[in-house]
């Protein structure tokens, strides 16, 4: 795994009102491995309630670029993605979060990618919009569609950083129980079940019900040898005290 | 597109410390059209800075079920995903939010499904956890792991809206026990263990690894019953001949 082409992604806030979404956006870079906060005219930055957002990303507020404008914050990016809840005339081509991450981590291998952000309140302008390549839309109701500004952010650098995931090591399988254990363990549950007289030696049925459980969960070696130990305390009880019909 | 099914969805915060971010959920899940929050034991609700982070979702808020414990909160679930950013020894199956999204959309369409958050500190605990069936993990940078709770719930809900915006096949999933019938078998099996001498009272390390087996199988009512009737004829055997302690 490796998250080294996150850092040349910068997220780029435009006119941000509340400075404790931008620290709140800080922390959700720093969880997905990006570091670079552009901000455009923030209206209150820096303050303590971005800095107490920001949990312990406060190194990402530390190093933010303040700018002017826009095209001062995203000029030497080979990508501009701009993020918007209102679908526009203008049509960008549209992006979904998954579509968009695909993208940003293909060219961000080796060129440096924006992700823009508008005002809590009306987004990006029809000018700023145009400035992007691409328009990033994130799906909700139709209704209710104004994402909080941090929750839009920790949505777009989660697809991100699941895009750049290498392929993950397979699990564990190794403390699986084998096919011949399982195996085992069935024939000394039957032989139990019927000494304690809960199954007929005829019931097939029954029988398969209980694989069926235990087949689903896949049982370790260890979780197989807890359970031979409870079926040899039951035979235990059941030898000592003469119901032993086995 | 349909959101029906994400109704039978509830978010379950338990614990909760800072009522801004229990707000900021409410105001994710009208997002993604959910509506169902329960709240276990919260630090402060109502609260003012809940109300103004939830911005128009505070009918969320105002819907919203308190329950003391984690167990009122999730009863009639058939399903229970535990959130964790913390990998723990007891390893549940661990789901990744889109895996997560996958199993919740499937089970939702006519049962009720639960999705569990712990303390912004210090999560769930072990015996919370264990009430659960999966345990769904975001993946993020290895040494800044732990999202604001808001921002993980945020990408648990997208997902699901992402899963829910395209067709599944339904698997009849009507017909799994519901997590109080669970926690009656689970009181059933370590009472029967203990009474023939396999278990002592105080070793909680042995009933968590066999909760944990069960919990991944994903018991049905009827397996359920059938595991019961095997207690039950174990206890006839102890108490027939004279080795019931209980």
């Amino acid at each position: 795994m490796t998250n080294s082409s996150l850092h040349k992604v910068r997220i780029v806030l435009v006119g941000t009102t509340h400075p404790g979404n931008i620290g709140a956006v800080a922390r959700a870079m720093k969880n997905m491995g990006l570091s670079k906060l552009y901000l455009v005219n923030p209206k209150m930055f820096p303050h303590a309630e971005a800095t107490a957002r920001a949990s312990k990303a406060d190194e990402v507020l530390a190093q933010a670029t303040i700018t002017e404008t826009l095209a001062a914050a995203v000029g030497e990016c080979k990508l501009v993605i701009g993020s918007s809840t209102r679908l526009r005339d203008l049509s960008l081509e549209l992006l979904d979060p998954r579509e968009c991450a695909t993208k940003v981590v293909a060219v961000s291998e080796s060129n440096e990618v924006a992700l823009v952000f508008g005002r809590e309140s009306s987004g990006l302008t029809n000018d700023e919009l145009l400035q992007c390549h691409y328009h990033v839309y994130i799906p909700t109701i139709k209704n209710f569609a104004s994402l909080n500004l941090a929750a839009a952010v920790q949505i777009i650098v989660y697809e991100l950083y699941m895009v750049n995931l290498k392929p993950i090591a397979a699990k564990q399988y190794d403390t699986l129980a084998t096919a011949a254990e399982m195996q085992l363990f069935y024939e000394h549950l039957q032989q139990v079940l019927i000494d304690i007289d809960f199954l007929k030696l005829n019931n097939s049925q029954l029988m398969r019900r209980l694989k069926r459980l235990f087949n689903r969960s896949q049982l370790e070696t260890t979780e197989i040898n807890i359970l031979r130990g409870i079926l040899n305390a039951i035979s235990n009880l059941s030898r000592l005290y003469g119901n032993d019909s086995g």
